[in-house]
């Protein structure tokens, strides 16, 4: 290419210069830009590929950022965010300090609603439409870019049954790919295949049915295609909807072919698209989520109760090993996790034993369904919830850190989180064998400790802590894998200073194990509870209610997540910050002996 | 009536032994039961008046309990209860001891799943289909009866996208009366209104495009129709979908013509259907929601920023009278928390002032969405949470009891609980003058206890508390509405014991007064903390996080719901229960003098 156009553009009303003609080569330059980068620095790449033409032409059209552009999910807002003053900054995305790898309000004022979970684009769009009318501007649009993964979830179509009864100037784009991160699955995607099939059952479907004004399927990649009907619509007031059909990784010939994969696929080579893969090394340890994964498979082979569920993660939670082992026992239910709890408890009515993964972060989304379904009847429902704690790059939206507070208030519910691979193997084999109650485990994104952890099963007794190691003066009691920092911890203290350090894994936020804790408070009368969730109503608070509840006086300090929005970076800078690296725990500790 | 045809059914198999003749006398007699009963006990009447022909005849043809039924929401299972073993106890109906006013599981084996919030219950049917299918039972069927404003919400139709797909013996009948509490909204209600109209329409409708094998619509009154429709259903295997039309309130003329009163009329004439209005006290207090509702609209005729959203409880809620005044500023979404949560964000984005009106158990529904859409963008969203606390008679799945817990752990939130009315108004005037940070307000079900509550506005100042009473030796820190157990909980201490006792009204679960706990620490050595929410995580586990924080060793003694589902009953047996009555307050204080 002679000129790079690119160079030449930092906002879109730079954008808008550009002739008609001279869109495909920008969107050339685009995509090689963010191929460019995530090849590098790593980050979400086939979502982002796959919209290039869309995010040109919309704000090409569309007068941004008066106009408003919600990005569902996020996922895609890279091409966005490079158009609209972060290209110079673009290589921090994801790191500590840097810009976020979804749009973020204080980011920019392009980025007009922050997202990051999917699926809440129209409402918010939808907010935005309704105040623009009652604030007397009828030529203003509010654009929603959704997927048709995200589009299938139930708070979506929550909000298309509102819109269709309202005269709010609302653009939704369906981005119609047949993937979310994983392949779509669901009636509504079968229904949008023969909507492609056949365009005569695209004159009288669903979105008419709600009352909004359809047009497609169009291709999302002909620009000529995109500009005329985005031109159209921008003149049309009410609600409306564009169906565009893209393909997800394009332009990369890889992550075309191989879209699960290349989804965020790490560092590549940016010429043949290769993934680079870092070299195992000899006895690592797996990660969490395969440590699932394998066992769930191992165990559903012997006791044909089991089922496995998962809302839309098959990768990310490794169910996918179950699905492709036994396919009429695990399920992808799509992006539904209010609905994926409660039929599993309405599997758990009929004695089989459902294990219900959702990233914990995600779990939010089906509070309720916990607490109503599950918890008040008891039923022994086995929540797997992956990604707790900090997530590391994916920053605030995805911080598995509230669910010790949220689920610790449930009755009923059994909460363990294991401090190693073997202990998650292990309450998972205890779990199946059957349980008086529902239970919770929740453990994190990523690699654990332990290379060798196919070890024959063993039964977790429930409500049990253990003490690690024995010292003098100060009780510090962890609960789940955050236990990993302790070893460091100590090895930053003095000798003398070590044999005042006792350990305890405390395994169970509820029950509390009250026979240790009464045995560790007539003891110690210092006591440090070290968590990576929130400390507002998390593990630590739950000793001093027991403490307090006991009448015990002792010192003790919670360490946690502060009641701040953690940020995004890696692991263990974000653990410097919350106070609860091995060098923060070596810190307070020193500071309390 | 010659023979009384109910006398001789205790289970539905005795009603299946009757002739179809015989049916329509038999829901006669069902009629004038359910109304004897609820018009003296009082209860949820229109919903179960209206499913009579239903619940008779889904009884009839299917081979209940084997085959699975679920009533969505409950409301309606009233005639269910009456022919599954309960009719002797039915008086007991939401009493405490009693029978729940919602289907329960330890109840009866007919009772297959517990509901009480809406839209469950085609994921919990579809969920025991896909287990009888595991199991190798191909002829079981499993029922979900479904009102439109529940089949409306998101989680149903997750479900819906879900079923769609599968080979499950699911059988949904969509009860279609046009109104939920309130009438329905949306677009699907409208969508359901042009089906009934133009029965072309119903050939080719939203429910086949999701894979359902569609029926109707049926009229849901006419017997002979029902046991034809359900019989050829029975026989069917796979997904279906039964569209009936039935009228709320069925049989009593005047619960038919004001629909929305009889939900939940409480003591009626049973031959007249007069509602038997209590006689209004003079200057009695007013309920929490009326002082909300006209709040609002005093607030909103004079600030035009201000919005109102409701998912579904106008009535309830008392936005009802915003939406008579101000009907383009007031918006009913239907059933959809997830979506008026994101709405009102979607708002705030642009300058609006949304009060954003859930009940404090339905928030439940919407927790990720005031997580990620909400607090972490700061923006100042107001959430006026009603039926906070204990809530009565609805029982175990309407209790507001967790939401300090929930809602604590979510950084940037405000969290505040009126004590009394005035508060209530001069917190909703504080909030809409503009705070920089969203806010919840939790109040109570019912009365308070101001008569003269339309005072002129007063500002509230953010984070703070007030001292009530003071004393010498106990603190006693209420927050919200308990407080006004207080005043007879000292009234039954001694002269010498009244002296020692100070009383705090906090005002703010947060931010925490920490200035006035810092005083409160230091003067008092023992403090007892009362609130009516659960006791894990609650407002009391705030303080102890802040004493020990601090380095206090105060006696910290914590008041509130324990670990355990709260039952059904009168507000006062249900805070004796749970130790927070005026009496065990008056109690905990003896014990700690």
């Amino acid at each position: 290419m002679a000129k790079k156009l690119l160079d030449h553009i930092t906002y879109p009303e730079d954008l808008r210069r550009l002739a008609p003609e001279e869109l495909p080569q920008l969107a050339a330059e685009l995509r090689d830009f963010i191929i460019d980068i995530v090849s590098v620095k790593e980050g979400h790449l086939g979502a982002s590929l796959g919209v290039v033409e869309l995010t040109i032409a919309l704000h090409y059209i569309f007068n941004t950022p008066h106009d408003q552009l919600v990005w569902d999910v996020g996922h895609q807002a890279y091409g966005h965010k490079i158009l609209t003053g972060r290209k110079e900054i673009f290589h921090t995305n994801r790191q500590l300090g840097g810009i976020s790898g979804f749009p973020k309000r204080e980011e920019s004022v392009y980025d007009t609603f922050g997202t990051g979970h999917s699926s809440t684009s129209i409402s918010a769009a939808l907010g935005m439409a309704i105040a623009s009318g009652l604030q007397g501007d009828t030529e203003k649009q509010h654009i929603a870019v959704i997927g048709d993964a995200s589009i299938a979830s139930g708070m979506a179509f929550e909000a298309l049954n509102h819109a269709g009864v309202t005269d709010a100037n609302l653009l939704i784009v369906l981005n119609d790919n047949a993937i979310g991160i994983d392949p779509s699955v669901g009636a509504v995607k079968e229904y949008l295949t023969q909507v492609k099939k056949n365009r005569k059952l695209a004159r009288n479907n669903i979105i008419r049915a709600l009352n909004f004004d359809y047009t497609g399927p169009v291709d999302g990649h002909d620009f000529r295609a995109l500009l005329r009907e985005l031109s159209r619509l921008k003149a049309m007031k009410g609600p409306k909807f564009l169906h565009i059909i893209t393909t997800k990784g394009k332009g990369l010939q890889k992550a075309e072919e191989d879209q699960v994969r290349y989804h965020a696929p790490g560092k590549f080579d940016k010429i043949t698209g290769e993934i680079l893969v870092k070299p195992v090394k000899d006895k690592e340890p797996p990660k969490y989520q395969d440590v699932f994964g394998h066992t769930l498979v191992e165990l559903a082979r012997k006791n044909p109760h089991i089922v496995g569920i998962t809302p839309a993660m098959p990768t990310g939670s490794s169910l996918k090993f179950m699905m492709d082992a036994i396919p009429d026992r695990a399920f992808d239910v799509g992006i539904a996790e209010q609905h994926a709890v409660t039929l599993a408890a309405g599997m758990a009515t009929q004695g089989l034993v459902p294990f219900c993964t959702i990233y914990s972060t995600f779990l939010q989304r089906a509070y309720d369904q916990v607490i109503h379904d599950v918890a008040l009847q008891d039923l022994p429902v086995i929540f797997c919830l992956d990604r707790a704690g900090l997530v590391g790059e994916d920053g605030a939206t995805h911080h598995g850190v509230f669910d010790l507070a949220y689920l610790r208030c449930i009755p009923n519910l059994i909460i363990y989180a294991p401090a190693s691979e073997t202990d998650l193997r292990n309450i998972m084999y205890t779990a199946q064998l059957g349980l008086p109650h529902p239970i919770a485990i929740r453990y994190p994104r990523g690699r654990g400790i332990t290379p060798n952890w196919q070890l024959p099963f063993a039964n977790v007794p429930i409500g049990k802590g253990k003490m690690v190691r024995d010292g003098q003066d100060i009780a510090v009691l962890t609960i789940g894998s955050i236990a990993r920092n302790m070893a460091p911890a100590i090895d930053l203290l003095t000798e003398d200073q070590k044999d005042k350090v006792a350990h305890y894994d405390m395994q169970f936020v509820k029950p509390l194990d009250e026979l240790l804790l009464h045995k560790i408070l007539g003891r110690f009368s210092t006591l440090i509870t070290v968590e990576d969730g929130c400390i507002a109503g998390g593990f630590g608070s739950a000793v001093l209610e027991f403490a307090a509840a006991n009448g015990y006086k002792n010192k003790i300090t919670c360490l946690g997540i502060p009641d701040s929005f953690a940020a995004q970076g890696k692991v263990a800078e974000l653990q410097e910050l919350a106070h609860i690296s091995p060098e923060s725990i070596a810190r307070t500790i020193t500071e309390l002996l």
